[in-house]
């Protein structure tokens, strides 16, 4: 039936439109049902919010919101024809996937188009995202999934050169600098190596958050082939380059409300970027231990044969490193302190926390053996090298130049959070454990993603012997308020566990390749 | 923080508020995270969106759709103190069912209230739906959900009268009429039985939808208690008395939208309106056959047993019957077309198609003798002679009366569709099958349930000779059309099979008394 338009300017983050009941039965439709909007322009298909009001929606009228316009232009008082359309196909493929069905490549492209063209209500596309956790998808689907969440987006096209990349499961707190002294070990070693990356979300710190700290992450697609053909890496962000953007819609709207992380979409979300990215070579660092994303070496095992399957089916070799992630990487944790730790790490040649440099050093190893620019054994030897004949040190300056940030920053100049208070050790002994979880939490009640100079400084890993009233930690926030609220944190469970004597033997780092 | 008030005059059936991106990163907030928004008049906790556009929300301002409205007395303009808060525990809970874990009766409690007072969003409630499809609920757990979705909605108080009532589990067309013969009967025996019904969310007529071509059906709570004290029986709409309002949230919201409906919370959706309406025996119907809901004769066992137990824990006793459900119900399909049907049977003291008439007769018997009126074994009888002396017939036109539709109204008189078309028979033969899925959609196609005289009347039932040419069913509708879009249904897909011989024994009525 004809309707006038009416907009509502305000965006809701779903197509909806608005139509008064009289004419909601008229057209024969009812609450959550689809309409299309035909127009002079062009048409529209929206979801369908029912009301009573004449004031919002009288007869005759159809309220629009927004979110709809950016898909056809309407101005007040248009004339439009409104009819009702049954739910897009991909809404019964939604239904056969949570009875158990397998999808098709092509149906699963059918429910990913329409979930980043935003078609699918939240509640369709909550529905898929709890088929998925409860239902799985078997390898093929993963394939499907994966090369359908890539093609929606842009692609990095670097022609017949060896790219490589590496990639973190992540949940361990103190990880987000890794690649920022990866990245340039690689480069410098001839490699190209555009390593795009997440905010964080659960976490106090992603890669481009703290990449951020030292220069703009927010970069194009064309930036980001550019520069990595011009200086050899680049540590963007992967949303501005818009990469398998439908992840971020999956985790916006359905995954980081419930906390859920189905695993088939683990795989397709990490794999379905790297594919974008026009990556070769892919190596997985997979952290293990309590209170790790992942907890056992047997999971670790499964995702990490999974991905490397998954990758070969897209032309990605992967390999996979099982790392320690029993407790937080190197002694900083928070965007502006871990930056300021990756740099001190790259401008003194190597030294700083163990458990990051040697990280570092082996992951990048691997690389450079993947690579083929060192032979099989003597990664690691030679990417210490470049760490500290400070060539990589020299590399991030470019890498940070090239991203439009000061490579002349010096690690103190890099400022962190005002308010500090220090926690001291309540009695002597060792350190039994310290808390991945906690940390996070301490960590992010500070302040920090968003507070850059938010964080915690770690002084007693586990294994070490303190003395009472000795520094344990350091809370860094932006605001008294923040601090108090990280203290309160820190009070109600105590991140650092301190026993009288070692009760098992520690390995600070224990790193298999392979699985 | 504080910021200044702008209406979004639109309600769009979750509270929520929008603010600016530079606000929300002040208030710590991500979308679909919660703001608490302290006015002076109260407070209210709202999901937060977040805008780029300054002419959404500028900083500073913060816009509230109307639900929010409902909650707290707000004007354009009025400043407002707006804080993150984390969200309700409810959240977490549907987590923990998500993952598999038990809930509390308190537990349950607090989903239930939050779902009904709106404050879980979409996302939040389709969690919650889905972890009932795939975890289930054991039967306490089913016990403290009906109790809930019981308790925030209108009770019923009869005192100590012995309050009875039937309901059918549907899914056959045809059946939305068995009310109309079976509560007369009943309550012209001296029983009390507040039949309160939905109307039609799949099917093309539910009962409210039905007995509202006799008589408005919208009654209050306190009109269904005084009209069922004075004449013994009503037949009202469950919504517009309020019971177990939460149910048609669920509905609405999410279970038509993704066509779920966990078995869970079927028992909990129909013994929670019970609970609530006062009825203190219950017999259910269960139809079973090819196209029901409930297919075979195990579903349907298992299904009463467990309804049967739940009805123990709430102190009413339920009795099951299995019914044959491999067809439609009497001739006739539609809201105007079944009541007119129903009127007849009753006029005429129980002429009319026999399936629709013994079954009535049979479910009512039931309900004699559960009530205390008719001896075990004698109730049939009973209920038959009160049709036959036309007692029912007489107690039909008090309650339509007592509803305030014209107790005087003839069959004849009530108006059916003007447009209709006739299929006939292209072959000879017996009927082997009568579709109820394409009955239903014909009907629907047709116009019904909104289209009250919309529907289909049958002229040949599983079983039965016809010869080509003769008539085998009736299309009516409001509408050229719609009675277009119905004949392409139907003749898309023939609702009635014919073949050259009968293949097996048909048993055209199989009534199971308990289980």
């Amino acid at each position: 039936m004809k309707l006038r338009v009416k907009i509502f300017n305000v965006e809701i983050g779903e197509l909806r439109s608005v139509v008064n009941v009289e004419d909601a039965e008229k057209i024969g439709v009812t609450t959550r049902d689809r309409v299309k909007i035909s127009a002079e322009g062009g048409h529209v298909v929206t979801l369908v919010s029912i009301t009573n009001s004449r004031e919002v929606s009288g007869p005759g009228e159809i309220g629009v919101f927004a979110d709809v316009l950016k898909r056809v232009s309407l101005e007040d008082g248009d004339e439009v024809d409104v009819t009702y359309v049954p739910p897009p196909p991909s809404v019964s493929l939604i239904k056969k996937k949570m009875a158990g069905g397998r999808l098709t490549s092509e149906e699963v492209e059918a429910i990913i188009r329409d979930a980043y063209e935003g078609f699918l209500s939240d509640v369709e596309l909550t529905a898929f995202i709890l088929a998925l956790e409860y239902r799985g998808m078997d390898v093929d689907e993963v394939e499907s999934l994966t090369k359908a969440m890539a093609s929606v987006g842009n692609r990095l096209d670097f022609g017949d050169s060896l790219v490589v990349d590496k990639h973190g499961i992540g949940g361990v707190p103190g990880t987000s600098k890794d690649s920022l002294i990866i990245v340039p070990i690689v480069a410098s070693a001839g490699l190209l190596i555009p390593k795009t990356s997440s905010r964080a979300i659960m976490s106090p710190a992603g890669t481009a958050d703290t990449m951020e700290v030292l220069a703009p992450v927010d970069l194009t697609a064309e930036e980001i082939v550019e520069i990595t053909k011009r200086v050899g890496g680049v540590i963007a962000w992967t949303a501005s380059a818009n990469l398998s953007p439908v992840d971020s819609v999956f985790i916006e709207r359905v995954e980081y409300p419930l906390s859920v992380d189905p695993e088939s979409l683990i795989y397709a979300s990490i794999m379905s970027k790297k594919y974008a990215a026009g990556i070769r070579r892919l190596l997985l660092d997979i952290p293990v231990g309590p209170e790790a994303k992942v907890e056992s070496m047997r999971d670790a095992r499964r995702i990490g044969r999974n991905m490397a399957d998954l990758g070969e089916r897209l032309g990605i070799h992967t390999e996979v490193a099982i790392s320690y992630g029993g407790q937080p990487v190197g002694r900083c944790v928070g965007p502006a302190l871990e930056a300021r730790e990756a740099l001190e790490i790259l401008a003194s040649g190597g030294k700083g926390s163990r458990s990051i440099v040697e990280k570092a050093v082996a992951l990048a190893g691997i690389l450079l053996e993947m690579g083929g620019v060192a032979p099989i054994g003597y990664g690691e030897k030679a990417a210490r090298s470049i760490l500290e004949s400070r060539k990589a040190y020299q590399k991030m300056r470019e890498i940070i130049e090239a991203q439009g940030g000061d490579p002349d920053v010096k690690p103190e100049d890099i400022p962190v959070g005002e308010y500090k208070e220090t926690i001291n050790a309540p009695t002597s002994g060792y350190v039994a454990a310290v808390s991945n979880k906690t940390i996070v939490r301490i960590a992010r009640a500070a302040g920090a993603p968003r507070d850059k100079g938010a964080g915690v400084r770690i002084f007693a890993k586990r294994g070490d012997r303190v003395e009472a009233g000795q520094p344990l930690l350091e809370i860094y926030a932006e605001s008294p308020a923040k601090l108090q609220n990280a203290l309160e944190v820190a009070r109600a469970s105590p991140p650092i566990r301190i026993e009288g004597m070692v009760l098992e033997v520690i390995r600070e780092r224990s790193l298999i390749r392979g699985f």
